[in-house]
């Protein structure tokens, strides 16, 4: 990723906002750590509520960040006001995630009148840092 | 759906002791209410804890119990001791999810030597049921 | 698939001439055999024009059948001049396709007021009849 | 893309002699036109064969040949002698493609043991060159 364009004070917070109010992603940890035009990170911490049977973060929990970092990045293109609604995505799951941490970075590759495509790297963080999980969503534009 | 083939004793309590192990969807609420032989139904009651900002049912919620009763399906035509691990799947969400409770129902369409397709319709359950997602999964063989 | 209801035979006749300006599918040797609302099955008939390299039909075939049958199918239900764009789909696909010809069978799921939600089963059939290729579809009403 | 690892020359041709073998996609007109360590190019020139009703590339001629650049590109990462079987993909189109020719440009995301997943962009290049679609793949190691 080369240099970021930043987004305007106030859409910021009003989407940091939005996210606040998101009672499924709070209560699991996650949280939005950088937000620019056309891009958004969420990372997710590990702990008893995000895992599966064999103590890795759960499929759930992956895809449920990676959906939210889609949606938050194509907020930043749209205008004060204006929100997203996931149509769909496709996620693959390319390794168990362990780690200390997940981290979904999303960045939108063709932002259309009405719909926008986006795709997510979604990368587990330990020891080492590798690619978990792909996603490649559709989202639409909606009032928030 | 028709008549049911129905599942073993023995390998019907090892696939729900594996899903009490799910930490992330015990904590959620979701539970298993149908295990047959490549069917299963998983089904999550409303709460603080799965909704978005609207109030509605989470995307992330929506979709990772279409993914756990995919999976779980799978492991219903599986020997016992094998498990599923989730490839891949692609949902749609068609409608706002609102209600009581949403209910995954999944089917195994293909059941191949190493990897299965699985098709997970989730309904919304209030005063009315309706679809509210669709997803198309692809599990491999694995052990649990 | 019960009781079907019978497309207006304007529209039908308006849908079948679209189909024949597809260039692509018209020069493979596609055609749609049946129409109904909601509903449209295309077959492809086996050629050295639509193989791959061990003879069997080529998943660039089997899925252009699929994206064709599930657009179509999404038309019946759209007000006469009016057509539908493919926002896009996913693919599985379950066995090698082989036999005399192949049969996509698209039904439309939901119905949205700009988008649309389908669902294809491919089948190739021969000497017996088994599903070879399965697609989830969105489509976006659109000018024709 | 940085720095290209270059494909041994007896693979390479075992590749382009695999694809010469694809009646479907020769039919069509495409070749590929780059091939290195996990990744692959492969453009198809406008024509009346590929075309749908508006006169634009068919989304059946621009999944076939992204399905095909994904493909390739993870045979290159295979031993000689082993080949590829596309398990499904998901394809989003994000603009009507038209132009002289497209370009499908495929790239091995995750190399796995039994399964690997590959990224593919399809570009329309004419006066200007803009992506025209963007697939995500699952595909698995075979005989080819």
């Amino acid at each position: 990723m080369s240099a970021e364009t930043q987004l305007e004070k106030e859409r910021h917070e009003e989407l940091l906002a939005s996210f606040a109010n998101q009672g499924f992603l709070v209560r699991l940890g996650a949280r939005i750590v950088d937000l620019a035009v056309g891009r958004c990170l969420i990372e997710l911490p590990f702990g008893p509520d995000v895992t599966q049977h064999h103590g890795f973060f759960h499929g759930g929990a992956v895809g449920a960040i990676a959906d939210a970092a889609g949606g938050y990045a194509g907020m930043t293109v749209l205008a004060d006001g204006l929100g997203a609604l996931t149509l769909e995505y496709k996620i693959n799951f390319v390794r168990p995630a362990a780690g200390k941490k997940i981290v979904a970075d999303a960045q939108v590759l063709r932002a259309g009148r009405s719909v926008m495509l986006t795709r997510v790297d979604v990368y587990a963080e330990g020891q080492s840092r590798y690619l978990c999980a792909a996603m490649q969503q559709t989202i639409m534009r909606a009032q928030q």
